[in-house]
């Protein structure tokens, strides 16, 4: 065939792990994918090895890449974050892209670049999209989760392969619309922070097994393998399962030799400064974006662990009866932690005036993502059933659940404050619970503080109105007998 | 005399009460101050009332403002954060200022922001500084702590009048040269963000002794009149229990009549995203502006309210016992809030280059701001006695206070669990706590994880390298037996 003959249904550009097996999914499902990447040896080396006899042909060039791709073109760009991607869009402008034609960036772009992005591209009557895509290496290969949004022209035509390459939960691809701009890396993005929170969480509960209750790495094993069972059966409960069972060929467990330093810079942390912008207090996905930036001080931690003490553990009551609590532990965390996301989610759909599918989100989030789970069937079906549910934790199921969680999980971050184990998601789950379910909270006295000292003013409790102090009113008081009645308008301490 | 003459020493524009309390000051201490304010019907008031027989002259344009101040000029702009400070600088430039004079911005800005000025003003030879100024209305009127950054030409001019007005301890003036461009600002956020934490703080003891132990008002105003004698002596525990005393008409305490629910839209939210940012666990802090997200939901609180249930308190132990037990809470959470806003100041100053005096900032703490307290003495002691302290943990007096504390600390964190009180500040302290002072924390778990679904590589702790795990070196290992080898360079999960 010519060297440039249109035969390719889908072209991906970016041949790391997560784009090789994209390719390879899709080749499976009958699409014939256009592979190139700037390094052009990585082609060759993907042809001959990972997608010899696939329907998959190479391009050299992006001006190759473009003209072997049909029309609409279907172009995916999956490499790094930032620069990498606006370079990568000028590049195809310039070789031959046309309008109409359709550019997808399936990487973890910020929201805000991929609004940008929409808007320019559209202005030159490209269609973008911005995806995310979920599912780490093996999801990519056999199903991920697709969370696609921007231009709404592009969905008809790729709605297929998307959908076709996605992961099925019941037969439904875990792959549909999201919505306007940057919608979609954005949903993208509080999955990952919910992933970082779902971490920490097993995390917090094997540190408490290991230190806590002296437990072996088989036997931990054991106990995720039970509880995968339950209703924290999930991807990451399963996977840390395999991991305390891998052992190294010194027949120790390999994770205890692993270095205990964890990165943030990516899609966490924007998911908490988010939430911090919006106002929103989705306290266990920054606690967990803290805890790896903690554990990245591994330097003065082994300094301070020479400096700083604690109580010693001498645990000697009944181990079943923890476990038990502590799982409960992690599974009501873990409903605090999806309605913070949730909470999250309707904010910046009413601030950005975005229009989001609470079910499909979880629908997307059931299958071939990282924190799929039955748990997320159970918040599809809450929402299905309620879609203006104000919180998770209003829907029978999730009261019921995290009513019956209470005792267990109060039981383990009192263990945690008293043994000396850090539960930073646990113990903030708690403490949101307890605030959210708490009418009057003491923030009456920090308003009380703030018209103190800063003349800020404050207002009453609607059943505490009175002529004096009418509901809705500033009210500043001359709490000392001293100052003026001038109240603040510039300054805000 | 004319109505131009150039008689002030010092100028001030914005009379809001911090503005106007700053000019009766500076005019008490000898100095000619020119007042001005966009609506110059302040102007008038303020010259007709508090400012009367002072040596305050009034403005009521900006070509006059800047007519009537001696050179080199020193006008310190009082106005609301943000584009109000450049229309202001604008207007100033387009009124007579000329080469060498020294604006001065004593909001509260954003230090990029104050970074951005700093170069944009010293490029047409006018020296801007941003300075904080904290201590509230009267503060502002009797000695505020200032905290002033920027164009270092400025300060020989403008130091005696700040250092005059300022707040002093044991002599010393509670006004030093923090460093560079913004770095001024940035000690200020700081500041803010820590008092955040304090008021939290203060709350959850509040909270804990109301619905835990069931005090009066009054039974309340007197714990914290006790403590303000002992290490938690300060400004706000001393404000704490006015307001606790402070009874409305009908004889109840007013504090139980404010709207608890609090802003958090300045300066505690850019110290919590800034932490992000840098990479610092502030956990105190994100807590305490998330406790503030929180408290802002009070209709959903209220309905979450009636839906979600907690454990009945029925307090019945030794009063006197837990008492002590929360002061220890609050002196140990205050301890690491601190130690935690110190590591940020740190990382800050090697992110920008600044260099910044930690005994310094903590002398200009102790008196005139919010946070004034005894316990800031003890911090610039810690400072002076070894400047290049890595943690305030590490100074013998810190090390011996959190140890003492520990017990008590433990006590109240684990009560506030199983009471269902929530206590989000003290929690994360103690979780900051035990994690610091952790050398190997549980991220070996999620680094394992990362390895595992998305070829992210790990690390082996020193103590484990072997040949095959050399150490320092990226290692993927493949958990499943299947899947690839390839390991992801463009994907973040």
């Amino acid at each position: 065939m010519s060297k440039t003959e249109a035969v390719g249904d889908f072209g991906l550009i970016g041949l790391a792990v997560m784009g090789q097996n994209l390719i390879l999914n899709a080749a499976d499902h009958g699409f014939t994918v256009v592979a190139f990447n700037r390094t052009v040896k990585k082609v060759d080396r993907f042809l001959e090895n990972e997608a010899k006899g696939k329907s998959v042909v190479g391009a050299w060039s992006a001006e190759e890449f473009v003209a072997k791709l049909k029309k609409p073109r279907k172009m995916m760009i999956l490499v790094q974050a930032g620069p990498a991607v606006d370079s990568f869009i000028e590049t195809l402008l310039k070789s031959g892209v046309e309008e109409g034609d359709i550019i997808i960036d399936g990487g973890n772009s910020h929201f805000p670049d991929t609004n940008r992005r929409t808007k320019y591209l559209s202005s030159k009557g490209i269609r973008f999209v911005g995806t995310g895509v979920s599912g780490g290496e093996e999801g990519a290969r056999y199903g991920p989760s697709i969370m696609p949004g921007g231009n709404e022209e592009a969905w008809p035509y790729i709605k297929d392969v998307l959908q076709s390459i996605s992961a099925k939960s019941d037969g439904e691809p875990c792959c549909q619309w999201v919505g306007d701009e940057g919608a979609g890396h954005y949903v993208k993005m509080v999955h990952n922070g919910i992933e970082y929170g779902d971490m920490q969480l097993i995390s917090e509960a094997y540190d408490v097994m290991k230190r806590g209750l002296g437990m072996t790495g088989k036997e931990m094993g054991d106990t995720f393998a039970e509880w995968n069972k339950g209703v924290l059966d999930s991807f990451l409960i399963e996977i840390t399962r395999d991991i305390l069972y891998f052992n190294d060929e010194d027949g120790s467990p390999l994770v205890e030799k692993i270095m205990d330093s964890a990165g943030q810079k990516g899609t966490g942390k924007w998911t908490a400064i988010n939430a911090l912008d919006m106002g929103q207090p989705v306290t266990l996905i920054g606690e967990a974006v803290f805890a790896r930036c903690l554990s990245s001080l591994k330097g003065e931690r082994t300094h301070a662990s020479k400096k700083l003490d604690g109580p010693k553990i001498e645990f000697s009551g009944d181990r079943k009866e923890v476990l038990a609590n502590l799982e409960q532990a992690l599974y009501a965390s873990k409903i605090i932690s999806y309605a913070q996301g949730f909470m999250l989610m309707q904010a910046a759909a009413n601030e950005y005036k975005w229009k989001l599918q609470k079910p499909e989100i979880a629908l997307m989030w059931r299958g071939g993502c990282i924190i799929r789970s039955v748990f997320l069937k159970d918040i599809t079906k809450a929402y299905r059933s309620e879609p203006d549910l104000e919180n998770l934790l209003f829907n029978d199921f999730f009261n019921k659940a995290i009513h019956k969680a209470q005792p267990g999980w109060r039981d383990i971050v009192s263990k945690g404050a008293l043994w000396g184990i850090p539960t930073p998601a646990f113990s903030t789950a708690l403490s949101f619970y307890d605030g959210y379910r708490t009418k009057d909270l003491p923030a009456n006295l920090l308003q009380a503080q703030r018209d103190y000292f800063g003349a800020h003013t404050f207002r009453v409790k609607p059943e505490h109105a009175t002529e004096k102090y009418p509901e809705g009113k500033d009210i500043h008081v001359n709490w000392t007998g001293r100052g003026g009645d001038v109240s603040a308008s510039t300054y805000t301490a």
